[in-house]
C-alpha cells in the first residue's frame, strides 16, 4: 500500500536505533584480535556498524543486493544535462544486458544487482513550473524502493540513473539547507558554459518556488522517482534492520530529505564515496557523514556503493576470522 | 647472487619507463566506453596505470601476490616499541597458520601471500650506535626481496612487519628528507608518554650520527633488513614489468630511498593507503603520491596494500568488461 507523507514522517518516527546487546558482542571480541588496538582503523568501525545494524554478532555478508533506481526529469527541458533524456532509458537496456559499469562492480564484489525503471515514459515536471510529482505520483515511488528490500538482504547498496537528476538534487539540497544554488550546482555528467548556467538557474527557480516545504515536501517538489525511490530504501531497510551503503550526490540528496525530516534516520547507512560532484562534499558536512573513499567517480548507478562493499568484506573477514592473542600466543602490549 | 650498494645504483640506471604503445589501446577504449568521460575517477587512473606498467593491454590480474618481510630491530634496546620485540617471530608464526589480518585480507581480496623472515634471531644493530646492517647484511636483505617476486606477477602488494620498524621508518625519512625527528615520528603500535619521547630521540641520534649518507646507505645503516627487502622487491618488480601497490608508512619509507636514489623509481608503484602514523602523509607529499585510500589504518603487513587490490580489481573490470556506447546503443554526449 503506498504511503501518504503523513504516513512516512509515522514511519520515520518508530525507526529503531542500533543493537546494544551486538555491539557489545564486537567490542569483546575486537580488541582480542592479534594486531595493536584500532590498527585496522576504519574497517573496524565499519564491522561495528554492520553489527549494531544487523543486530547479530558476527554480522553476515551472504546476500549483498544492489538497487538502482531510474527515473526522467522534466527540468531537462531547461536545457541543464550534457546528455539527451532518452540515454536513462538506454542506460537501462544497458544493465539489463550487463554492460555498465554498475554491472562489472557488482560482479567483482559479489552484489546481486536488480534496476528498477520509473515510469520513463512519463519524466516527472520541469521543478521550475510545478511540483515535480504529485503527492500519488511521490508515495507510488517511495513505495518502488521501500517494497524493493527483500526482509533477508544483510547489506543494502543504492544507486540511480536518470538525465538530470543532478539538477534534481542540487534543488532538493538548496531546498534542505539554503545557500546559493551556486553551492549545489556541479557539472554533472559533463554541462559546460551556458549549459551550467542554465542548470544554475533553473536550481535557483525551483528551489524559489517551491520555499518553505517540509523536507519530504522538498523532495517531492524537487526531486524525482528515482530519488523519492531511493528514500523509500532506506526506509524500509532502516525497518528490516539492513545496513545502507549510500552512493553519490544524488542518492545522498535523497537520504538527506529523511535525516531532514527526523534527525538520525540515516544512522544505518555509510556513504561509501564522496563524489567529484562539489555539492556533495558540502552535503555530506551538512550530514555529518565521513566518506569511505575519495576517488573522483561522479558516475551514480551505485557504482561507489558498491565499490565500498569490497571494503566491507574486508573488514568483516578480518573481525571474524582473525586469530586472537591467545589462539596465536602472540604477547600484548609490555 | 647479492647486490652492492653500486650494483643496485647500476641497476637503478636501467629501469624501464611505461609503455606507451599500451597506455595508447587504453585511451583508445576507455572513452568508448557507456559512461560520461572521466567519470569513473581515479578507477579509470588506476587501470591506465597497471596498463602502462604490465606493458599489455588489456592488463591482467590473474596471478596478484603479497610478499610480507618480516625483520627485527637493535633500536627497540631503547625502549621505542609499544611490544616486545618477541612478537615480530610471534607474528611470523600467526602469519604461518592463517591467524593475522593480511591473512584475510588475501583471502577476501583474491591475493596469494608469502611471508619472508629475515635473521629474525639476529636483530639489526642499534642504529643510535652504528649501522643498522653492513654492507654485505644490507644487500643479502635487499636480495631476498628481489628474488622473491616471480616474473609472472600481475601486480605486487608489499608489506612488512617488525617491532620498532616505525623508529627505523622514521629515521630513514628524516635522513632523506631533514627535518626534525619529531616531524617523523608517530605512535606506531601504539607507544605513548615516555616511550615516545625516547622514540623521537633515537631517531634524532640515528639521524645525527649517519648524517651525510647517500639515500641507499641512509636505508642501510638506519632502515632494516624488511626495509631493505622492501626495496629490492620493488626494484625487482620494475625490471620484470610488475606493477607494485606499496603499503603503509615502512613500506613507503624504504620505497623511498629509492626514489632518493633514482628520480622516477617509484613510478610503478601506488601508494595504497595513507596510515594514521603522521609521517606517512608528510612522506607521500615528498614522494608527490596520492593514496587511494585513508583509512585511518595502522597495521602494516601489508594491509593496506591488499585491500586496495580489490579497488583495482573493480578498476579493471569496468575498463574490461563494459559495453561501448555503439555496442549498447546509448547515445553520447549532445
Amino acid at each position: 500500500m503506498t504511503k501518504s507523507l503523513a504516513d512516512i514522517v509515522t514511519l520515520l518516527a518508530t525507526i529503531p536505533g542500533p543493537d546494544a546487546e551486538a555491539v557489545a558482542a564486537w567490542a569483546q571480541r575486537e580488541p582480542q584480535l592479534t594486531k595493536p588496538a584500532g590498527s585496522l582503523g576504519r574497517l573496524e568501525e565499519i564491522v561495528r556498524w554492520l553489527t549494531a545494524w544487523q543486530g547479530r554478532h558476527p554480522p553476515r555478508l551472504d546476500r549483498v543486493r544492489a538497487r538502482i533506481f531510474a527515473g526522467n526529469h522534466g527540468v531537462t527541458a531547461q536545457g541543464v544535462s550534457a546528455f539527451p533524456a532518452a540515454v536513462t532509458h538506454q542506460m537501462v537496456l544497458n544493465f539489463q544486458s550487463g554492460g555498465a559499469a554498475i554491472n562489472q562492480l557488482c560482479r567483482a564484489n559479489d552484489v546481486e544487482l536488480s534496476v528498477l525503471a520509473l515510469d520513463l515514459d512519463r519524466p516527472t515536471q520541469d521543478f521550475t513550473q510545478a511540483p515535480a510529482m504529485t503527492e500519488a505520483e511521490f508515495a507510488a515511488a517511495f513505495d518502488t524502493g521501500f517494497q524493493s528490500v527483500p526482509a533477508d538482504t544483510d547489506l543494502l547498496a543504492i544507486g540511480e540513473m536518470g538525465i538530470g537528476n543532478t539538477s534534481a538534487a542540487a534543488a532538493v539540497a538548496l531546498g534542505l539547507f539554503g545557500g546559493q544554488a551556486a553551492d549545489w550546482v556541479g557539472r554533472g555528467t559533463g554541462v559546460e558554459g551556458d549549459g551550467l548556467t542554465r542548470k544554475t538557474k533553473a536550481v535557483a527557480a525551483g528551489a524559489d518556488l517551491h520555499a518553505g516545504s517540509s523536507p519530504l515536501e522538498v523532495l517531492r517538489r524537487l526531486g524525482g522517482r528515482e530519488l523519492a525511490a531511493m528514500a523509500g530504501a532506506v526506509v524500509a531497510a532502516r525497518l528490516a534492520r539492513i545496513p545502507v551503503m549510500l552512493d553519490g550526490y544524488v542518492c545522498c540528496a535523497a537520504a538527506a530529505a529523511l535525516a531532514a525530516a527526523r534527525p538520525g534516520a540515516l544512522d544505518h547507512c555509510l556513504v561509501a564515496h564522496v563524489s567529484a560532484e562539489p555539492g556533495h562534499r558540502r552535503l555530506l558536512e551538512r550530514l555529518d557523514k565521513q566518506p569511505l573513499l575519495d576517488m573522483s567517480m561522479r558516475l551514480g548507478e551505485g557504482s561507489g556503493a558498491v565499490l565500498a562493499v569490497g571494503l566491507v568484506r574486508s573488514g568483516l573477514a578480518c573481525h571474524a576470522g582473525m586469530a586472537t592473542f591467545a589462539q596465536a600466543g602472540v604477547s600484548g602490549k609490555d
